[in-house]
């Protein structure tokens, strides 16, 4: 049974309006999932989530794996008790960060052998055992072990790579033995459109709660990107979630919704709040420049988050040139807000039947992103 | 008149129970004060400190001359509203930083010439100065330039010192403008106590809204550093409020109060937090040992504090082993709310009249600290 609710289908486009239910409760989708990789989202508490309206967030697996451990993560009640979350929790398999190691992992019919980043250690995971992990981490939606393509790549290899997905997909898929927990398939078949919809037809036939396209924003250009969810999306099957993995900017959420993606994760907001560098509704905002140093006004007039609501940026300006803790934390507190915001203006638009206007708005705003 | 109002004196030590008013409200003492360097709490927002009960931080005036400068802040309606905070604060007046400058600073009978310790500036505080860049962060309790005398220091060295002090406190007074914000003397004296009981007599002649004790706890044994703060506070009027400056361990406040002292400030709970070293009734928890891997329990079931409500020591540890930043923002809760509670259950004994058997128990209570 799909976890799915179609709420509005745009009639301007592939976007659509819905929710996704897990044993943790239901999100509205489209979502963003902020992205938790060591069991907590970078300077920022379960709390801080909550108030800006967070339903699911995404862990690692393969940093978790390293680092507690899931055997310790399950003795706590799973990554919800571990680290407080109350709501919904999708782990990935694993499989993107292992192939990340480069020279420190091989790759074989049976599964992924690579050594520990941390202290090298020889470990091995298979797509039974990346089941068998998300299981103890009590993730509510789990993804299979895939493998990654390079970009750019031959067809031939990405043959071969996108065949061992799907054969793993489907060990992933009879070693999946809680139903509560939902398993979701990955497409992959690189840049080569036939190649991602066989993917897409061979997974459906196993049969997922869900399916997410992978390998994509590795470096190609947006358009070919675009290309690729606009061929993958029609070959899944309308009644179930479909999620863009590891995307993206605000606009390519945008456009993501725009071609019918459902859920998205990306580590932008996070990381560039640590860096600095702040999302608005006129676009970007580099937060240590000379020009905010004495700017009384909040980082966004029209965002509502904690930070806006009670900050200068000439004080963000303060915090971050100084290395202040707390500037990690309002910078995040306020990009995060600002990804969730737009995801939920989206919905709205979504179910107003205005897409379309809302697209171009979005883009009439911006300055520089 | 005195911003201080007396509640209740122990009838079996000097330790005393009152409150101080400000033109920001009114705090409780003995109090303990967090250091906020840089225009924040390391690693807390200001909701976070009003949660865990506290009514004055300190400021450094130092730091805040030199980034962002007292004139940004005095636009931005001073550190209250540039850091968004609506208790008490105190600011130091630069003096202590100062002179840890070591090389970097020369003094004079005018005041200090010193070189940032961020570009090399070169920049110079004299006692009217440290009052107006006070005046200009809008600071409740201002501090007198003080001079910092090395420790060990031979008589003259410390007498030559102490007497610029006393000057220099004098020059401060005169150049005190705005009387809403109080302004506190600093006796220094070295490890004399006869020198510490003549600057306390030349302070209170120039009459000061409250007094601190300066210079201790740089190198000198417990035992001194008491002998020290016995041998001032009686020579403070006993309507005004005392402030042992930079102290100290849980202890330390415990044998301040016994002493008489009224008001402490120290980096500790907010430096051991970040590394990762905890307080409890218990005694010390050194979070990264190997012994919490597993440890379900919360850092301190006596304490009440958002750490210790949701968060196991096995999950502090894993947040620290893995340098997230959550880890500082939940140490950093727990140490601060472990002073502010100790503070509170000492006003408690005080007001009770029990705070001999008070202190006993706070000793029987620790294993290690
Ligand atoms: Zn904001
Ligand atoms: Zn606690």
């Amino acid at each position: 049974m799909t976890p799915f609710t179609l709420h509005t289908r745009s009639s301007e486009c592939a976007a659509r309006r819905g929710e996704v239910r897990t044993r943790h409760g239901i999100f509205q989708t489209p979502v963003f999932m902020p992205v938790g990789t060591q069991a907590t989202v970078k300077a920022v508490t379960p709390e801080n989530l909550l108030e800006m309206g967070a339903g699911i967030i995404l862990g690692n697996t393969y940093h978790l794996f390293i680092r507690p451990g899931h055997e310790l993560i399950r003795r706590f009640g799973g990554l919800h008790g571990f680290m407080n979350w109350p709501g919904s929790i999708l782990t990935d398999s694993g499989g993107f960060q292992i192939f990340s190691l480069k020279d420190l992992a091989t790759i074989t019919e049976e599964g992924a052998a690579f050594r520990s980043h941390l202290d090298g250690a020889k470990l091995f995971l298979s797509p039974e055992g990346a089941v068998q992990v998300q299981e103890s981490l009590g993730s509510d939606i789990m993804m299979c072990l895939d493998t990654c393509i390079p970009y750019p790549a031959d067809r031939r290899q990405a043959q071969a790579s996108t065949d061992l997905t799907t054969r793993w997909a489907g060990r992933c898929r009879q070693a999946h033995s809680n139903r509560e927990q939902l398993l979701f398939g990955i497409v992959q078949g690189g840049m080569y459109a036939d190649m991602r919809q066989s993917a897409a037809a061979a997974l459906v036939d196993i049969g997922f709660d869900g399916y997410a396209i992978g390998g994509l924003s590795v470096g190609e250009s947006k358009t070919l990107m675009h290309e690729m969810t606009e061929a993958t999306v029609p070959a899944l099957p309308a009644d179930y979630p479909v999620y863009l993995m590891g995307v993206g900017t605000p606009a390519d959420l945008v456009e993501g919704v725009w071609r019918g993606i459902d859920m998205f994760d990306c580590v932008m907001p996070t990381r560039n709040a640590r860096n600095g560098t702040l999302f608005t509704s006129h676009g970007k905002v580099v937060i240590k420049n000379a020009r905010y140093r004495d700017d009384p006004a909040p980082l966004d007039a029209t965002c509502t988050c904690y930070t806006c609501r009670n900050y200068s940026r000439a004080y963000l300006r303060h915090l971050f040139v100084s290395r202040e803790i707390l500037s990690y934390h309002l910078n995040t507190i306020h990009n995060l807000h600002y990804y969730i915001n737009l995801m939920d203006q989206i919905r709205t638009a979504i179910e107003a039947d205005c897409y379309a206007r809302f697209r171009n708005d979005f883009y009439s705003r911006l300055t520089d992103q």
